[in-house]
């Protein structure tokens, strides 16, 4: 499916974030992810759950049931399922029928997120969730915030391509980015391992402009800005600001974006997104100076990404594509990604 | 198609109710019926007449066309039909092309319900018709109101295994229908003949609760009541509520559930409700109290309905389907009715 | 597609209708035509440019960039293409990738219409063009209106075939069109050329009805009235009524209805009508007049054809269809229109 070269639109054997924790509580919360039906919710003892949510009798979406216990009930018929998925109780009769369990997904919380793993249980691999340490989530000497979730009506690959060529700040955020009008000239270096492929700008002796200055008040002389992407998995991609003074060489501080991405169906992304940073942890006008730009830049991103789902959808011929110098490391991405889903489409 | 396991979804040598009676008059009314457009009119005498209702001119609607004595004027060329489907009139021509009729419905119209043959003409089979009289439509004896007929955004088989298994009364209906809390406890036998499949439900010795004391105010002691769900056909099911004195085993009297079920397209179903009972049927106020219990009761049966529609239409992959000893008679109408599909197809 | 028994559903060797010559200026208009997006704006010399609407680099709709000068900027990562469509500008690199053109489409634009060719460009045939002229376009001695476009939910053949069976005056437009309900009852003769299919009703000796009045104050007698259907091409159709008095053949005026038909997608067309007169063209009250009955007349068409569109799309089964002799025009139209349509497929 465009732009991808495979059959499957993404990988299964795979972490995706499927809702922050404080979304994840004593209710039952249904959410599509790769086009399944995941019922989430917490045991009393606190721990996150995430089930098949479609009772295997009759249907029924059991996020419409109740939870006993740790238990979830069918609101239609009755039939009862442990947090391990396992059927305990069928109404007007003794003992469940056989293969009766839901189907159980690995969870794992951390960093603020609930992370489900969509492919088999038995491959869920712990290593392939990304150091989230390393980026600032979840830990002490960062100060992170959690933006609302949006549904976007387009395919999560429009939002990895959106996040990896940031030269689409000049154009699409040139006003709500305070020197964004820049990006584009800036020249691209890619830088690829094991665990990323990282866009890397860097924007020497810029002057330092209104975000830098409410950043660090103390700087008034120009700055070095290093604009990097970083692919770390289908599900995370880090950009970031990293700022030094120009003059002295002194860092100032990284501020991080971290693109937080989840397929609902072929044609659909949940998209969470959160802020990080390493300097003036403890100054909360920074955080909601970031919550508030998002809310200013995401419009932007998301109508560009729908616009570009709905020509896909459209059933117009569309031009064969052509890529620029600058596509260099999303295209990479693409490889990256095509071959794990290859890998997972043919194991041998 | 789920859950039949057959090519098409539906019989079409069945009768289906288009109509209540009162919903045919001397004007066009279309109704869909098993992805076909039927035209439903009465003739200047009264009769009700069934055509198809696609101009075969060019195909326009002919339900916005007009009612010239007993025939059809299609409102765009005005091609003329009469009640047996014949062309009688082409304007700006004398006589009509051949093969130009529509085609004719075979329509039996009794208890007050508009049937029409969805079949072969040849085919159609009055014997076919379930008993109405027997469960007190069109007879003095009883006592009948028609609820008012709704759309389900459903296919026509959930609205069938919804009446079969009454087990769900105790869990989607626990607050509308007295009693319903107790009906997944009583134990379950299936009962079957050429005529119909019945699932019975013998409750025994019940208190008495506050819908048996208004339909049998002298009634203080403990009743029997018979909860049966009852398939003569893929378009109508009763339900039964049949009550006895526990105490001196004298009927009180029987409470029908009329469930007249047609559908619309394979992912529609209208739903025409009838309540009849053969006791006290000169109190209008028992009538009124089934019309009021209904209006609270079937949104909660639709609302079921239509979520697993959803579900199964949301192209995420279903469990496995188990089922529960309960499930025994809603499996053997299943079967019925695959077999009166395979019969249609392979008629050999 | 139906009516049509060709694959494919529209001559694509074609001029069609994109937009009014006043809808173009210097901003960028999008148009879907026979599937395809089509990007249109004026140079600053006041040329219109016709070029495909999707950037060949990350398929953003083109609409939503800018124009610089005569060439447009993707307004997502900033690709520059010239009013020829070659690629001139790649942000962050020089030079441009190969084969980065967009589609040009030729254009014509006369008659106050801007016509594009949706074929190869090679192929681009301006003797194809209708002549404007003598229906009325683009000529001092006409007064023409230009009523406002629509859409219709509806495949453009049912359009045309409206256009070529004018019966349905009487059926459709009784009440809107003085003199309709006549319509179907005068004779029909079809007259063929290379250029045309023509339709002619000869209404004679018909007396002057209200609309006949107003266009010819003087007139208290009888008129002969001719009214025309001429099938010019699939993009346009004239209506005509030419007036003559009965009694001394002295010409009156012709009124002309050019119907501008042009195919969005395969069930959708948008629709421009012009009306052009020879007579009293210093009479704007007529012209009035026209856009008056035009907007009472026109959404009685749009009803119409949209119905059927319906009921092709619900997938009932159609009955087969049937002629009458008044069809004999409409279905040479088809045969003539399906013949240019299998010349493209198979050339040879």
């Amino acid at each position: 499916m465009y732009p991808l070269k495979v059959e499957q639109p993404y990988p299964r054997n795979q972490w995706w974030v499927a809702a922050y924790g404080n979304e994840v509580g004593r209710s039952l919360l249904m959410r599509e992810m790769l086009g399944e039906r995941v019922l989430l919710y917490r045991t009393e003892a606190g721990d996150a759950v995430a089930l098949g949510a479609v009772c295997p009798h009759r249907a029924f979406p059991l996020e419409l049931g109740r939870l006993v216990g740790d238990s979830v009930q069918c609101g239609y018929h009755g039939f009862t399922f442990g947090a391990d998925g396992t059927c305990q109780r069928v109404p007007s009769q003794s003992g469940v029928p056989q293969k009766s369990a839901l189907r159980r997904y690995p969870v794992i919380e951390t960093g603020g997120l609930v992370w489900v793993w969509t492919g088999n249980a038995e491959a869920a691999d712990q290593r392939m969730l990304p150091d989230l340490g390393a980026i600032g989530l979840g830990c002490a000497d960062w100060a992170v915030e959690q933006h609302a979730p949006v549904t976007i009506a387009a395919r999560y690959t429009l939002l990895i391509e959106n996040l990896l060529d940031l030269s689409h700040v000049t154009f699409i955020h040139a006003t709500t980015i305070p020197g964004g009008e820049q990006v584009a000239s800036i020249p691209v270096k890619v830088e690829e391992s094991e665990a990323a492929i990282t866009v890397v700008r860097r924007g020497e002796n810029l002057p330092a402009n209104s975000l830098i200055r409410s950043q660090f008040p103390d700087q008034e002389g120009p700055v070095h800005q290093h604009f990097d992407a970083q692919y770390l998995s289908p599900a995370l991609i880090r950009t970031r600001g990293a700022m030094s003074d120009a003059l002295t060489g002194r860092t100032l501080g990284t501020q991080n974006y971290i693109h937080l991405i989840t397929p609902v169906s072929p044609t659909l992304v949940r998209y969470f997104v959160n802020t990080a940073r390493d300097f003036a942890t403890d100054n909360p006008a920074l955080g909601a100076m970031q919550i508030a730009m998002g809310a200013r830049i995401q419009p932007e991103d998301i109508a560009a990404i729908e616009a570009i789902e709905t020509v896909l959808q459209s059933g117009a011929t569309l031009p064969t594509e052509i890529s620029a110098r600058v596509d260099n490391g999303a295209l990479k991405v693409r490889r990256r990604l095509e071959a794990q889903i290859r890998k997972e489409l043919c194991p041998s």
